[in-house]
């Protein structure tokens, strides 16, 4: 490519993560948009409104999720796809979705500036509920686009206090003029690029720009259940109890020794815990919690969810209980399009970018679209590894080098 | 006492036990009455059909306690009051509490049938709430009875639904006529008399059949917040996460472990537990948990705390989160009336009943009482210690037994 660089608004970048970070905004500078909430739709409503305001033409399809379309001058050719989601963690942060979002508008603004046609489409994807807070599971609209998840049985999942999420879906579409609608399972787009933050510490611990993503980590996650017996606290002798909640005690220490026997590989994660009857004096009958491992190898993910069976069954015969492990969910793991991870470094390369290349350990709407078309994820530094928290950072100039990325990779994307 | 027993009709009050046992029955057997929930609603109607029935003049508190009252040949005299309470835990058993007020309502209607006349009156009361399992504190209905709590302040406190307690006082009161208004706080009564099931598990082992209580426990209870740092489970390493739950789960176990050393003299618990955000790919930031400890020695007992704050400063250095002990609650040993405990032991004896003394750990609507009248609290066995338990039991002779002991002391007492 000998032409100029698109340029990259960073100033403008960065005042709409700030702008959409108010949104749903907390005191301590986070964000709290579970998906299809009142603030979730206020942040989709101005994506709808930016979208508008960039001269791009905005659908819907009937799991929620937005596309703002720049056209090519082959409007029959398939689309380049850029995005990532708006919904956030219960709180989040301020990047992790929204960069991906809002960069690849920023591509499109760049774009038209600079006067570009590109044969392909280039769409703008906001998808829906990506981070399964509040209904799951996650990734839920890019699964259902890429038919991986049924719609019918997704819009029949309720949140914890109850509401179905088929009713929530008229919080989807913004009360904007000018949506069409989109069809599901969808199209088989051209290409799939995504921008995000890393999560971890790597890029910044070794003082680079970019990543390029080159495959997912193997998964399984689950619940155990944990049914001891009802008692008084402060009469049944201690010797006596089936006590459920200190059984998971005792397993959330251990399951909290493998992951920390996995890494940098490996994690583990204990999240979720609900306890009954929770009341002051009654020794816990039953407490289920959830657990998930994630392993770059899968062997290696095998190997430690052996480890927390092991773990079951020590507990479940010191204390008498019985446990079960319910619901276990495998994910494999996915090798993103090697072609586009050799571009991106080239790309990387001639913007003056330091790029690596590097795994990811979680889960990304990516995944869903890496079984449809060659899928790009690119990352950019994340402030000390932290993410799913209000503290979640990264700089103005973090941010504008992944979109200057995005930028080029498209545009040589849609010729 | 030269004269003829009075005949406590055991079939009729077991029968009376199995009726309630029903309301709010659970498929395992126990009951679920949370303190004004229709269950119980449902069971104070019971009492009050069943009190109207005996003869009995019902009034009923600004707290919703009941009592039902067996006139005295001299009405100016306190009364001897008998009784205990008809709430349950979520779930509890068949006996705990209504084997007070059941077997009270069966003396009363012995000395009916007996045609017996007493100087003072005799009232069996049903105390609102002294579980605690959906309004908290527990005994609580005895304690603003005994100017312990105030009435103003416990109407304002909400279930954990929201629910505030005042907007469920209509439940308290049963749909029946005539049912007068009571004051409180109560008058003092002349005596207070209350049977319960032992909820440990000394009188089954020593082959006994009455335990007249001498004093309680000290207890110390309250809450532990661990506030952490929010993160992505599958991202963050684990080396660098200050995981509120699982800090939690230590301090479960170090707990779990204080309380085994105290035994037989002592016991902890830990029973609730919330977390947030609560959400499968966080690391929680922030765990709450309650924790009890009880010891029939106050100075036992606070070593027990001090080591309990000792193993929160460990884990707090260890793992780098901020802990708090808050809304810390004690309770001081109260002693029962020495005079009674030697007529029960007497009547005992008289009755042909093996008859021990012994403390209880845990707290009885009697220990509101025994700073205003004479006290006897009394305890007949209860089945492998069992209790707070859909599994709870004693047998239809171990409750009669209970009730002839309550019978005398009653008959003695109201002269």
């Amino acid at each position: 490519m000998t032409r100029a660089q698109l340029a990259i608004d960073r100033d403008r970048l960065w005042s709409d993560l700030m702008t959409l970070g108010v949104i749903g905004g907390t005191a301590a500078g986070g964000s709290y948009r579970p998906a299809l909430s009142p603030a979730d739709r206020a942040g989709r409503a101005l994506f709808a409104h930016w979208a508008q305001e960039a001269g791009l033409a905005l659908r819907i399809d009937a799991i929620g999720n937005m596309f703002a379309r720049r056209e090519g001058t082959d409007p029959t050719l398939p689309p380049v796809v850029i995005g990532s989601h708006l919904d956030t963690q219960m709180p989040g942060g301020r990047f992790d979705g929204p960069l991906g979002v809002l960069a690849g508008l920023e591509v499109a603004r760049a774009m038209t500036r600079a006067g570009l046609a590109t044969r392909h489409p280039v769409e703008i994807v906001n998808w829906t509920n990506e981070e399964g807070a509040r209904f799951q599971p996650g990734v839920m609209g890019s699964a259902v686009y890429a038919g991986q998840l049924a719609l019918g049985e997704v819009l029949e999942r309720r949140d914890s206090t109850g509401v179905r999420l088929s009713d929530e879906m008229a919080n989807a579409r913004p009360g904007l003029s000018g949506i069409a609608d989109a069809p599901l399972p969808g199209p088989v787009p051209h290409r799939y690029l995504e921008l995000h933050i890393e999560q971890s510490a790597r890029l910044e611990t070794e003082g680079q720009d970019i990543a390029m993503v080159t495959r997912s980590s193997a998964m399984c996650s689950g619940y155990v259940s944990l049914h001891g017996e009802n008692g008084h606290t402060q009469t049944l002798p201690m010797s006596r109890r089936r006590n459920a909640l200190a059984a998971a005690a005792e397993l959330i220490l251990e399951i909290e020794k493998i992951g920390a026997g996995a890494e940098p590989d490996g994690m583990v994660g204990v999240s979720v815990i609900e306890n009954w009857p929770n009341n002051r004096v009654n020794v816990p009958h039953l407490t289920r919690m959830s657990w998930a491992v994630v392993h770059l190898d899968a062997g290696e993910r095998d190997r430690m969810v052996a480890r927390i069976e092991a773990a079951v069954a020590a507990i479940r015969d010191a204390r008498g209980l019985e446990i079960t492990l319910e619901h276990r969910h495998y994910r494999a793991p996915v090798a993103f399009d090697q072609g586009l991870v050799t571009t991106g470094l080239e790309v990387a390369a001639r913007l003056g970018l330091g790029a690596i290349t590097m795994p990811t350990l979680t889960a990304h709407d990516a995944l869903s679209l890496a079984g449809l078309c060659p899928t790009a994820l690119i990352f950019v530094p994340c402030r000390g590894g932290v993410s799913h928290s209000e503290a979640e950072w990264c700089s103005p100039e973090q941010a504008a080098n992944g979109a200057r990325l995005l930028a080029e990779m498209a545009r040589q994307a849609a010729g």
